[in-house]
């Protein structure tokens, strides 16, 4: 399982995570403080107290066909991923560490070459140690014609650390 | 679902593919003209007749959690879906356009940070339309210890291209 | 692969598959003509243009824990895959020949005994030679408290039969 | 998540699990307690430290497509969901309650009418509250021509119960 920054222990527990206006800070933070997600150019687009939104914008270099300019599939994965485990803390509304336990992509249809993706995850279930999530990856102006869904399981840490996972906090 | 390099047009279909060193340079190629593939530093290891490893070698950019420095799951995915779909053009033994219809992961522990992932691919079964692959993620000096496994399924344009799918060859 | 009931070649092709009256016959004999949905007393509840509800009653024979007396995953999957087939005839309007390729299921929570479950699938995508389907197992009086989710993949085999598999008619 | 058999109180505990007869004959009574395998026929074939076994007799009420006497996959699903939950339980060598949170099953050709069906199950990977197990089932006749292969992931209640599973000793 890959844990996700909501591992990071510089969450600042004292926010009252029940202020939207902060679910969404911390929803922000999330999304841009991640590397690789930084690197991917992945921002937050909005975040209500059920579901969030990120971006994936197109670039050349997240492409994984060269001759059509498709992006791969793996750019749009992390996107998935990281909107998925964005849900979870937002469900959880508290900065407990999550990680993920297993992800199923279905591939509708190839992203349109040059045009933005977005991810919207929401939470389906959330018990005492796992939370099931579902998201949609879609081009913003053909939101029904979606380009992958997501349906993904993580892992709940609360108070406790996973046998074997030693380096998470 | 996501079209995979074999789509491009520029594979020399002339090429004897029966000869494993050309399998070995063609699945090269496919590893490494895909321009994500090439951002995020993905390699060929090795290619047998059965299956192809890939290498994804550690890098800051790439972590998921800046508190652990653990690599993104999106970046393994990534690296999956990569070896998954080589090892699909590999099966084929022909430059036949392919595409991910649906992959699942399966993240069994965080990688360990600084450490390259390799992943191993190879197709369980391949019928006219559809592959089904299998994939094994893990750290080289520790090939039993998997950090994910990844099954995925992919679809065969066979001489024809799938309704819809106007931008691929 | 495990092909569906409407492989069978005695579905009426002259009926007009337009008529929602017929449509709705035609998913009834689906679900009752299949010897294991029948074994279950799997019926057809719904069928609109769009989706199909399914429902297995509660039976002791069904049963997966008999400390507990909840019913084995295995029969909620039967009803899964029953319920998705049927979305995919339903969505093609047509008696033509399909097959799962893949299911993923994420089972929530346990049903309750004694309790009967329904399951509403709507195929979220059709291409020529593939059907994305999803579906929801929940009881009737609790329809937002979901048993479980399916995401599954069929094979469409438009007038030719698949590579293999020479027993599809 | 639906739980197994092996949640049932009655399991001795004071039965010496390492021995291998004891955990032959444990797996046993999971494998034929359970009233819906044995309403299908389940029966254990083999049980060794790492994997577990199990036969679906084929049989006219499991039948799926009339037209061509396939059995259902939801039958082969119950299979794979009953052997994988009894490798877990193998696993753990102790009568801890567990639960299947997810499976994914890829049916990769229909199972040869009037052939029994085996499947083989064997965790990957316990950490303290997940198992994840792989299984592959086929006709004994044919080891290698797999009928399906499944990936599921379990959840282990090691002296608590779930939020919200009441129902679970």
């Amino acid at each position: 399982m890959h844990p996700h920054m909501s591992d990071t222990p510089r969450a600042p527990a004292e926010l009252d995570l029940g202020d939207s206006g902060v679910v969404r800070r911390i929803a922000e933070a999330i999304a841009t403080l991640v590397p690789h997600n930084r690197e991917l150019g992945i921002r937050l687009v909005e975040c209500d107290g059920d579901s969030v939104t990120l971006a994936l914008p197109y670039s050349p270099r997240l492409v994984g066909n060269p001759a059509t300019g498709v992006l791969h599939g793996g750019a749009i994965t992390t996107l998935l991923d990281g909107a998925s485990g964005t849900a979870v803390f937002v469900a959880l509304r508290a900065p407990i560490p999550v990680a993920t336990l297993d992800l199923r992509i279905d591939y509708l249809r190839p992203a349109t070459p040059g045009v933005e993706v977005h991810a919207r995850a929401r939470c389906t279930k959330v018990t005492k140690n796992v939370a099931f999530v579902r998201c949609e990856a879609y081009h913003p102006e053909q939101v029904d014609d979606l380009v992958a869904v997501a349906s993904g399981t993580f892992v709940i840490f609360r108070g406790s650390s996973l046998g074997g996972r030693g380096k998470t906090p």
